[in-house]
């Protein structure tokens, strides 16, 4: 199937069944879509947070706006992005690709150093806003891999944080929650989006020509 | 292809071949991805500027770090978002979803009541900040599509937004520029990235497993 089919079959899925899981094959297959995400300047600023045990979810619970999301849910994923920058997690990213390319460490210094001199300008509230940015391009390739194995899924803002960091012990991996990411398989019987017709602006109004 | 191949086919063109142009037919499919993207409570808060035109594209070049990618590439896509949101663009929204589904008007009023009590609480800047994560959502998918069809495309933050709003009339439109995407086919002489291996962190690193 094309992403554009896969795109048209997936919905936020409001009720998931809590007897069926998400196999590990197609978890990770939804995981290597997100980790082949690019990046700004390919540093791979966020992570992923993978809960799956009950009582983890038990204790997220308070902190989301769709509690029994959270319960019947496969798996969520939390999409959790550098707190900062610094000159040492830049400098590990460019050691691996240049390891990884068989070039000399410092292959990018010219590129590294400029990089490293404008974000020193900037707050570390906006070096966290900078990194959350490049998690909503993994959420997006999540969801169509999703999709593509016909897996349900629900795309989530609406969560507290500030539980989830602590809960996740996220501040200790210099990491903030994001955005995050409902899995599994819906219970169609509860879940009112499952019969909508999906609803878009249409195309006209959404592209905006230059001529 | 699978998405992850699709994936791992794709990276960011350096270079691109000025004779090559990509059909209409395939814009619309990318553009069409873009369209289908989930955002948060469905608003769409961002649109998607095409730019072909030479003309146009001559007075980007002042405003890109990547000077030739505007001036080679096919087309650039410039996703620009909502500099605030208001009530009369919620309702807007709402309006067409429960027309298009058939359900009264007002359906979702308190939903809605508590999205702008809530949005009425933050800064313009802190909304079209929100509204900016969204747009990353459309270019993830973006990519994939253009990947899908095998065409080249390059993600980009490379560039003078303030120069694109302008060049580009988008304050009279309520947008502002988030990041831009080229499109078009590789010059392989030069771009160096193309015979490249693609580097990322490896798996047991980027993902956090909650036991």
């Amino acid at each position: 199937m094309s992403l554009i089919e896969n795109l048209e079959w997936r919905h936020a899925t409001k009720a998931y069944d809590p007897t069926k899981k998400v196999s590990e094959t197609d978890l990770n297959k939804i995981l290597e879509a997100i980790r082949l995400a690019p990046t700004s300047s390919g540093l791979q600023q966020f992570r992923v947070v993978v809960v799956e045990d009950q009582e983890t979810k038990n204790k997220l619970v308070n902190g989301a706006l769709n509690p029994e999301c959270v319960t019947d849910c496969s798996h969520i994923l939390v999409f959790a992005a550098w707190d900062n920058y610094t000159d040492e997690k830049i400098d590990k990213v460019y050691d691996l690709t240049t390891d990884e390319r068989d070039l000399p460490r410092g292959r990018f210094d010219s590129y590294t150093s400029q990089l490293k001199e404008s974000l020193s300008q900037l707050t570390n509230e906006q070096h966290f806003e900078h990194a959350a940015k490049q998690s909503y391009i993994g959420l997006g390739l999540a969801l169509a891999q999703a999709a593509e194995l016909r897996i349900d899924s629900t795309p989530a803002e609406g969560f507290n944080s500030k539980v989830f960091d602590e809960v996740l012990d996220l501040p200790a991996k210099g990491l903030k929650s994001t955005v995050i990411m409902y899995l599994g398989y819906s219970d169609t019987s509860k879940d009112w989006l499952s019969t909508m017709k999906k609803v878009r602006v249409p195309m006209d109004e959404f592209v905006i020509r230059v001529k």
